[in-house]
């Protein structure tokens, strides 16, 4: 079987974990790494993003290792006229209309764009689809973390005094409970999750740095809020991490028994987690343009066994 | 939307509630039963199996609710000549068999026959292939229970002596652990599982009956077994019901960090929560073949949204 090559556009925290995971994936191999950046800290090949037409002959699949706020709808276009695509666009709310422009793409070249792969949107995606398609009368609620906020985390480090600080979202226990009792109705994120806060600042700052994290709008306000102060050594020591994780919990009566499903994930590095999701659909991707499909695909669309390495055969043998 | 046309053959208990998930199914119109027996205790239609290629043109999906031992095999065959079918066959070991068979019959008659559905085999396979794919280098465990065994509970019921008996299954919570830190490999069904016993018999028996069950070979040697006596009223009271579940725990280490996924079920029926995965299929199978597909299907072949009744742009707009 001919190997599928891969290129990677960007080198952030994103793309750096999927050079990774291609680097570990014996049947996928990777043709470059493409940057608006004149040099990388990389042995992998790079390329200047400007000039992708000359070598795009020679890629499946484009990984899109970009930010959801301004470079995916900006530039991910231009890579979907040239090959497959894999991105992990991850703005709720834009994601419908990010999928139609891919799919026009898409189409008219004749390739597979695979949108919003990752963690959330992705492998809760998929639970909240399946969950919900089985139990049709279900309550369904999501749950995020233990985990890093990056928003929140920055919104500390943005008040005055603040030395270091990180914000992990927590689930509350008691919601997860009621969530998976089927007695979580009408709950929101504010009472679903509590906010955990750790803070390098000197001592004398200590309660006026609380009190403005308590009183911010949006970030804090109405959430139960947990304000550690550590030193600087305990913070490099214990918080340069960027866990992350959560839970997709549904509850259903089809028949008038109970049944709860639970998804739950619990990742040390998300960016390794969401670059693994990734480039597994990059082989979905390049099996669907080989089997005559064009167009946008959420992962909702995309038969599990098209993600995987191993062949068909050998997966049902081994899983059904 | 034209409503989907079922029929069910079979009227043990996943017939039956199958018959009841369709009916709270929008889109599924039940045509009817089809059984060997002369009467069945439903309202709905019920046609002798002998007469079903009289019906066949008016209906576009079977579902097979049959005993995986005998009848899937031995009857199967006929109503993929004749529609689309699922079934919820369960023999992991001739799964493989059973789809190359079905797969034949399926593209000769132009129909989809998804095959083992349920939960295990069924959304435990989808979740062993996602987690697997997503984290290539994983260990991965799946437990049953806590649950009724069957088999278990009948072998009990044959032990001299003994007026009522239930078997539970149950995963080992030091397994589970293990399982979830990436530290349960080479863990064996034995370790991982414990037997607990529910008898009701004379007192004066209860000492042979319970060493009787400690030394019963492949169903008790081995395993740490439980053994409660209680009164035929307690067992009454507290073990008609038919609960059954699992967990599939995935543990893996794609770049140097360890991540874990975990999916779990916790039913209340066993054969309602099936019916329900079942029943869902069904819309896949019809919808595959109106978009010119034909053959025998696992569920790894079937993309998520194919089995799901919303329309594919509300899925996405709500879940990804």
């Amino acid at each position: 079987m001919r190997k599928i090559s891969a290129a990677i556009v960007g080198y952030g925290n994103l793309g750096k974990s999927a050079e990774k995971v291609i680097a570990s994936s014996s049947d996928i191999d990777l043709y470059g790494i493409f940057s608006r950046r004149d040099s990388l800290d990389t042995g992998s090949p790079v390329f200047n993003v400007a000039d992708v037409e000359k070598h795009s002959e020679n890629i499946d699949v484009f990984y899109l290792c970009l930010g959801s706020a301004t470079d995916i709808p900006e530039m991910s276009e231009k890579f979907a006229r040239l090959a497959c695509t894999v991105d992990t666009y991850d703005n709720h709310h834009y994601v419908a209309k990010h999928y139609e422009q891919m799919d026009e793409i898409a189409k008219a070249s004749g390739n597979v764009s695979i949108v919003s792969t990752g963690w959330d949107p992705g492998m809760f995606s998929l639970n909240r689809v399946y969950a919900s398609a089985v139990l049709p009368n279900s309550d369904q609620h999501t749950f995020w973390g233990p985990g890093v906020s990056q928003g929140h985390s920055d919104a500390l480090r943005r008040i005055d005094g603040v030395q270091k600080a990180v914000q992990y979202t927590l689930p509350d226990e008691g919601a997860l409970d009621k969530a998976r009792q089927g007695n979580a109705q009408g709950l929101t994120g504010q009472q679903a999750h509590k906010r955990q806060c750790f803070v390098v600042a000197d001592e004398s700052e200590h309660a006026r740095i609380e009190k403005e994290i308590r009183e911010m709008p949006d970030y804090f306000v109405g959430y139960e809020v947990e304000i550690n102060f550590i030193s600087s050594e305990e913070f490099d020591r214990d918080h340069a991490g960027m866990p992350h994780g959560g839970y997709v919990i549904t509850t259903g009566q089809a028949n008038g028994t109970q049944d709860t499903i639970e998804y739950s994930l619990k990742l040390e590095k998300n960016a390794d987690f969401t670059a693994a999701v990734a480039v597994a659909y990059g082989r979905a991707a390049v099996r669907m343009k080989e089997q005559g499909v064009s167009g946008a695909k959420t992962v909702l669309e995309v038969a599990p066994y098209l993600i995987h390495p191993a062949p068909l055969s050998e997966l049902i043998s081994k899983n059904v």
